[in-house]
């Protein structure tokens, strides 16, 4: 089900300073940066790799305001790894899996993410305390602007 | 200097009961299990993917005893994620680099990780809050194994 580690999410206080830190630090470049009203987030897109299952990131997170989800995350825990992103080929064949083995899910059905993909969250509870997102890039099968009206709501 | 997500170290308190849920729900594989006495951990690497910069697993973890790393990071924090880990060609060369930026290593030199890799911390306060690992495979170029008697040391 799962072909690659698409991305760690990090909440962070101040996005520029952290993108800046990372990218010199690491070598890395931002490839796409996202306002997310819906989610509360700025956040940041680091290309770490590709293969053959697709590409690979660090995804960068600040919340808008304290009362977000990620705004609450950093004030209870601070600075962190807040969910870990795995690439599918078909997100809604996953969903129909994952929800049919009793494991409750945050989105019943795909929305969209970081780069024009499809997402899902899967509830933390279930995974052991893990924010699990599932992650369809834009140049597969789901083709998401046939299922709804396009609008940006993924934090993915 | 990154060449892959190598792995997300997710903590929990059950090892067996984790790994069996992770093959089921996510089809994934064990590659490799192994206990980490020094580290105070049992451990499992599921596989997820390959690719031209090497493989992407989840990694398992559950302390041998409550007064240990992560046994104290479950005390305090819970199940969850515990550490993000990046492949790298040279360890030795990337850890030269990052520690003349300041940032402080946990471990000024390699020592021993899952699967024979060679691993190394940096200290996840000069990271924003995430305790980062940078693996060198054990196919790489470093050959740990003339540097210092082998040892089983690493947790990652």
């Amino acid at each position: 089900m799962l072909i690659r580690i698409d991305h760690v999410g990090i909440a962070c206080h101040d996005l520029d300073e952290k993108v800046a830190f990372y990218e010199s630090l690491f070598d890395l470049t931002v490839t796409s940066r996202e306002v997310n009203e819906e989610q509360g987030v700025r956040e940041a897109m680091l290309h770490v790799a590709d293969g053959p299952g697709g590409s690979s990131w660090i995804q960068l997170v600040q919340p808008l305001a304290g009362d977000t989800p990620v705004g609450r995350f950093l004030a209870r825990r601070g600075e962190g790894i807040h969910h870990i992103g795995y690439g599918v080929n078909d997100l809604t064949q996953a969903l129909a899996s994952i929800g049919a083995s009793g494991v409750r899910l945050l989105d019943q059905r795909p929305r969209h993410g970081s780069m024009g993909a499809s997402i899902a969250f899967i509830h933390p509870a279930d995974l052991g305390g893990v924010l699990t997102e599932l992650v369809e890039t834009a140049q597969g099968s789901l083709g998401w602007a046939d299922r709804e009206a396009p609008r940006l709501t993924g934090m993915g």
